[in-house]
């Protein structure tokens, strides 16, 4: 396995690959999470490649930059032992210039939900995630569906911009009891790690209902909110797919999505019914 | 030879292409500045893709967008006799959508020179040229040296978004009597036409001092002005490729760049140096 830090190393070890590349950018610390997405990019191409890349730019000033989760002797030995052909360990200098052009996520979806909350934090993604698309030129790139509306503006940003890569939606992966995978979850005290759970049982509990003809948002949105108390909830929203508005749930457009705060930690998840 | 309107059937056409490709990125009224793009293309790839699109984003309000010239038919003649392989025509509604991600020029280069009195206008020519790279994959893209600071913020993008296009300056392009060919020379009267000299003979007086070893950029500039008059000047600078400030020539690493107003047209002209 090549272990590359340099982007013009990538770009040049890139050349010498014939045949499809996939991709799997993550920000290390890696869970079976993105591993399910590494075997998926292996089993569907030639090569793979994973980035290992804590981004600066996606994060906001006093959120978790300095401590968030770094693992990168195990990462590389879990890359390994899947079978990926490169993994890229870029420096932040290496990566950004200090002028360069800015991408900025649209107005209104990259404004919105987690966007409303983390302003800025979506332009950080789609520009640190056009370089990497630029550099190992995927035919296939893995992102998973956790990420809801992360994965929704790079679908949006690869049909917009004309980039010549697939995006593969990928399920969420979760423990025995229902917590969604997600590098914070190393955050939580056991007892917060008990509460954590209430993020799942809310997005079961709304789809229970929805099983029983419960169509309309607002009512699934309460319902959800009853479910997270006392958690600090920063949204449990019904929505359409494409982040517009609904009143009724429609059936195979629809995602349920929460955020909300298990002591310091800020945890999401969802569910698309 | 192909013309193509669509960017996904420009998109699946390159898919077709083995080889290299060149490209030729314009807004039409094509001239010989051009056709010495589209040759020198022609001469070093497999392939040669021109576009024809007077691109909206990079105008401002109260421009010459509505007015500049369009002369499509005479386009395609010229690139079919030149041995073209496809042309690109799209309309603005196929390349642009409502929610997108927005490319922003950097913050100095991107708003000094052209960009103080145009501002927006190179955060528009990036977001263009970003997606026409992206449906053409060139290997290698040619631009004039006439629009000197266009040419170096695409230079720049190229290396810090890492694209896998090489850049490829070429010279300007002027009539017997100097003057810089361009798309807007239609605009100028007779009489504006003589007048429009002063602008390459600005350039030449300053690059005649410089042999006589007059190094200092406010000399060069001071001259330049007094060719010039009595045309409104936007700028007459001595400064260095990089378009960072000078006080003494550097051969070799200089450029000297005027705009200046011929009656109510806006011209450029450049010298390197």
């Amino acid at each position: 396995m090549k272990i590359v830090s340099q982007p013009e190393e990538l770009a040049q070890f890139r050349q010498t690959l014939q045949g499809s590349v996939g991709f799997v950018p993550t920000m290390g610390a890696l869970h079976n999470g993105h591993l399910s997405l590494i075997k998926r990019s292996i089993a569907e191409n030639d090569h793979t490649v994973v980035s290992l890349f804590v981004n600066p730019t996606q994060f906001l000033p006093g959120e978790d930059l300095s401590t968030y989760p770094r693992r990168q002797e195990a990462d590389l030995k879990l890359c390994r032992l899947a079978g990926v052909d490169a993994v890229f360990t870029p420096q932040a200098t290496a990566m950004y210039s200090i002028e360069e052009p800015i991408l900025c996520a649209p107005d209104t979806l990259g404004y919105m939900l987690e966007g409303l909350r983390r302003p800025g934090h979506f332009d950080g993604v789609l520009r640190v995630v056009l370089k990497l698309f630029n550099l190992t030129q995927p035919a296939h790139a893995y992102f998973g569906k956790k990420d809801a509306q992360q994965l929704y503006l790079i679908q949006n940003m690869v049909r917009t911009l004309f980039l010549p890569v697939s995006i593969v939606p990928c399920d969420i992966v979760r423990e025995e009891d229902g917590l969604a995978l997600s590098s914070r979850n190393v955050y939580l005290s056991p007892d917060e790690r008990q509460e954590a759970l209430k993020l799942s049982k809310a997005l079961k509990h709304a789809s229970r209902l929805v099983i029983q003809k419960e169509f309309h948002a607002k009512v699934l949105e309460r319902t959800m909110q009853e479910t997270l108390a006392p958690l600090h909830v920063e949204y449990a929203r019904v929505l359409r797919r494409d982040f517009t508005p609904l009143e009724r749930v429609e059936l195979g457009n629809t995602l349920i999505a929460i955020a909300a705060y298990v002591g310091s930690t800020r945890l999401i998840d969802n569910l698309w019914i």
